[in-house]
C-alpha cells in the first residue's frame, strides 16, 4: 500500500480554507482506493514573514524537499505590496521556492465549462473548445538574471538570460504534452527585438526535427495576446519563457469565467508543487466564501503527478458532477450558493 | 496660411491602400479649412529592403527628420518572419526610426463604439464605456538595452535598462494625458520582480506629489493583463514600460471589434509619427478590401498633434457618421459593405 508524503503550505489569506477542501477530498480518495496520505504543515508567505522573518523558512524549505508532493495554497498581503520598502516579501518565498526546488516548468491548463459559458467575459462563439495548456519556464530569464541599480540609483536593469540547457528542457516537456494532447504547440516569443527569443526560435527548430508528428508554430507575445482574447480554441500547448508565460497563463485563465476553478502545476525535479491559480484575496479571508474548486482540481493534478490515474479523474468527475448540478459558492453564480467547506463536502460526497 | 510638410511612409502589404484613403481625407479638410498639406513619399520596411537593401534608408530618415509630421503606413512581410538567417528586417526600419526620431511614446486610444458592440469578443455588459490610453515607453527598455551571446551562441541575453530621464519624461505625459481625460493614471510594471519597476514605481510616487489631482494606482502586467479582459472600463491611463505596453496594447486593441479602426501616435521630439495599428496584411494587399477608418483616424490624430484641433474632430465626426449609417468594409460585418476606395470617399463626402 503506497504511502505518500505531502508537505503543505497554506500560506495567506484564503489559502487554509481551500487547501482545507482538497485535503478533505484527498482523505476520500485515500479511503476509497486504499492509500494513506501523510500531511505536514509549514509556513510560507506573509505569515513565514510574521512568525519567523523569513518568507521560506529553512524548516518549510526541508519538509518541501524531502516530500513526495507539495500541495501549496496562495500567497501575499496588501501590507507588502502598499510599502514600497518592504526589503522582505512574501513573493521571495515563491520564487526561492520554485528555484531550491528545481521547479522549472509551470503547467496551467484552461478549458471551458460548458455549464459556466455565461461566466466568461467572452462571448460563448468565442469560448466553444477551449482547452489549452500553458507550459511557462519557471526559473529563468528576467525573474532570475542579473539585476541592479547604476549611476546612484537612477538608472535600473533586469537582465534575461536563458541557456540551451534550460531552454531544451521546457520546450522538450512542450511537446511531450502536445503529443499526450491534440499534437499542436505554439512557441510565443518576441524574436523580432529580443536575442534571447531568437535562441528560444533555434533551438525549438532544432527540437522539431525529432518531434515531426507534433505541428508546431510561432507567434509574437503581442499577438498571442491578442489571439488569446479573439480565439482561444486555436491553441493546444503554448511554450514560454517565464515572464511571458506570466502574463499569458493570467490572461488566458480569466477566460473560463473564474479564477477560482484553475489549478497549476510547478514540477521540474523529483518533487512537484500543486497550486491553484487564484490568490490570497484577504478580503474573503475567514468567511467561508472562497471557491475551493482549484484547489481541489490541483490535488488531482499532484494525483496525477504522482501517478494515481485513476485517483485523479475520480476527483475531476465529482467536480464536474457537481458543478453540473448547479451547486457553487457565488463566484461561480450558481443556482444553488454554497460556501467553501459545503461545497467541499459535496465534491467529497460525489466521489 | 500655414503650409505642413508631410512624409508619407506607406510601408508594405495594405500600407499604400489605406494612407491614399487617410490623404484624400486630408485633402478635403485642407480645402474646407483652407490649409496646404504637401506630401514626400519615402520607402521603408521590405519594399525598402527590396529597392535599397536598407529598412530605413539614408534618403527617408532625412525626410521625415525635416518633415513637420510623418504619416505611416504598416510594414512587414512573412518573407522575413519565416527566415530565422534574416540579418535584415523590416522591423528594424521601424524601430531605428522610433529611436533616431526621439519617438519616446506612443499613444494608443482605445474606445468602444456602440454601433459596433456586436464585434467585440467581450460581452457588451463588459464593453460599456470602454474608454482608454495607454502611453506606452517607446524608445528604451528591453527594446534597445544591450544583447547578445555567450558560450560559442548557446546562451543569449537582453538587457532591461531604465534611466530616471526616461522614465520621468513617460510617467509625466502619462499624468498629462489624465489630466485632460477622467483624472485616472495606472502604471503597470512587474515591481515585485524587476528592479528596473521598481525604479518606475518610485519615480512616479515621486511625481504623484506634483499631480495631486491625479488618482494614480499601480498595477502589475499580469494583472492587468487579467483585468484589459475582465473590465476594460475601469482604465483611463495606463503608462507603461516598451515591451509591456506592446502586449498590453496589442490585447487592448482587440476589445473594441476591429484592429481596423484604431489609430496610434508616436511622439517625443518636433516631428511625430502617426500610424494604424493594424499590420500590413499582406494576403489583403491590392484587394480594396483593407480598412482604412485606422488610417484616417491617424491623420485626425496628427492633425490634433499640429494644433489643428478643428480639423481634427471633424475628421472624427465623419468617421462617425459613416460608420453610424451601418457603411463599411467586411471586417466590421457591416449593412452596407463597400470597398476601402469607397469607405474612404464616403467619409470625405461627409466631411
Ligand atoms: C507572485 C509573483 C512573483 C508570481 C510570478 O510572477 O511568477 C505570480 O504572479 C505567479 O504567476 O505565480
Ligand atoms: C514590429 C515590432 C518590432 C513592433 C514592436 O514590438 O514595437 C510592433 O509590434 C509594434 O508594436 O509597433
Amino acid at each position: 500500500m503506497p504511502n505518500f508524503n505531502i508537505a503543505v503550505l497554506d500560506g495567506d489569506g484564503i489559502g487554509p480554507e481551500v487547501i482545507a477542501e482538497a485535503i478533505k477530498v484527498l482523505d476520500v480518495v485515500a479511503d476509497k482506493f486504499g492509500h494513506t496520505f501523510a500531511y505536514t504543515k509549514a509556513p510560507v508567505g506573509a505569515v513565514a514573514i510574521d512568525q519567523t522573518g523569513d518568507p521560506l523558512p529553512e524548516y518549510t524549505l526541508s519538509l518541501c524537499k524531502k516530500s513526495d508532493a507539495l500541495l501549496f495554497g496562495a500567497i501575499g498581503h496588501p501590507r507588502f505590496d502598499n510599502d514600497p520598502s518592504a526589503k522582505v516579501r512574501p513573493e521571495q518565498g515563491l520564487l526561492r521556492l520554485r528555484k531550491e526546488l528545481g521547479l522549472f516548468a509551470n503547467l496551467r491548463p484552461v478549458a471551458s465549462y460548458d455549464e459556466l459559458a455565461d461566466l466568461s467575459p467572452l462571448r460563448p462563439e468565442r469560448m466553444k473548445g477551449v482547452d489549452m495548456l500553458i507550459v511557462r519556464e519557471l526559473t529563468g530569464g528576467i525573474y532570475f538574471g542579473e539585476k541592479g541599480r547604476k549611476d546612484n540609483g537612477n538608472t535600473a536593469f533586469d537582465t534575461c538570460t536563458y541557456t540551451r540547457m534550460e531552454i531544451e528542457r521546457i520546450v522538450k516537456m512542450g511537446f511531450v504534452e502536445a503529443r499526450a494532447r491534440r499534437g499542436k504547440l505554439t512557441l510565443v516569443d518576441k524574436a523580432n527585438v529580443m536575442e534571447s527569443s531568437r535562441l528560444w526560435r533555434e533551438i525549438t527548430r532544432e527540437l522539431a526535427q525529432e518531434n515531426e508528428d507534433v505541428e508546431l508554430n510561432f507567434m509574437f507575445v503581442d499577438n498571442a495576446a491578442m489571439q488569446l482574447i479573439l480565439n482561444p480554441a486555436q491553441f493546444d500547448v503554448i511554450v514560454t519563457s517565464n515572464m511571458f508565460g506570466d502574463i499569458l497563463s493570467d490572461a488566458s485563465s480569466v477566460l473560463a469565467g473564474s479564477l477560482g476553478l484553475l489549478p497549476s502545476s510547478s514540477i521540474g525535479s523529483t518533487v512537484g508543487m500543486f497550486e491553484p491559480i487564484h490568490g490570497s484575496w484577504p478580503e474573503g479571508a475567514g468567511q467561508d466564501r472562497a471557491n475551493p474548486v482549484a484547489a481541489i482540481l490541483s490535488a488531482a493534478m499532484m494525483l496525477d503527478h504522482l501517478e494515481l490515474r485513476e485517483e485523479a479523474s475520480a476527483i475531476r468527475g465529482a467536480v464536474n458532477k457537481v458543478l453540473g448540478q448547479g451547486v457553487g459558492t457565488e463566484d461561480l453564480r450558481p443556482t444553488t450558493k454554497v460556501g467553501t467547506r459545503e461545497f467541499g463536502d459535496r465534491i467529497a460526497a460525489a466521489l
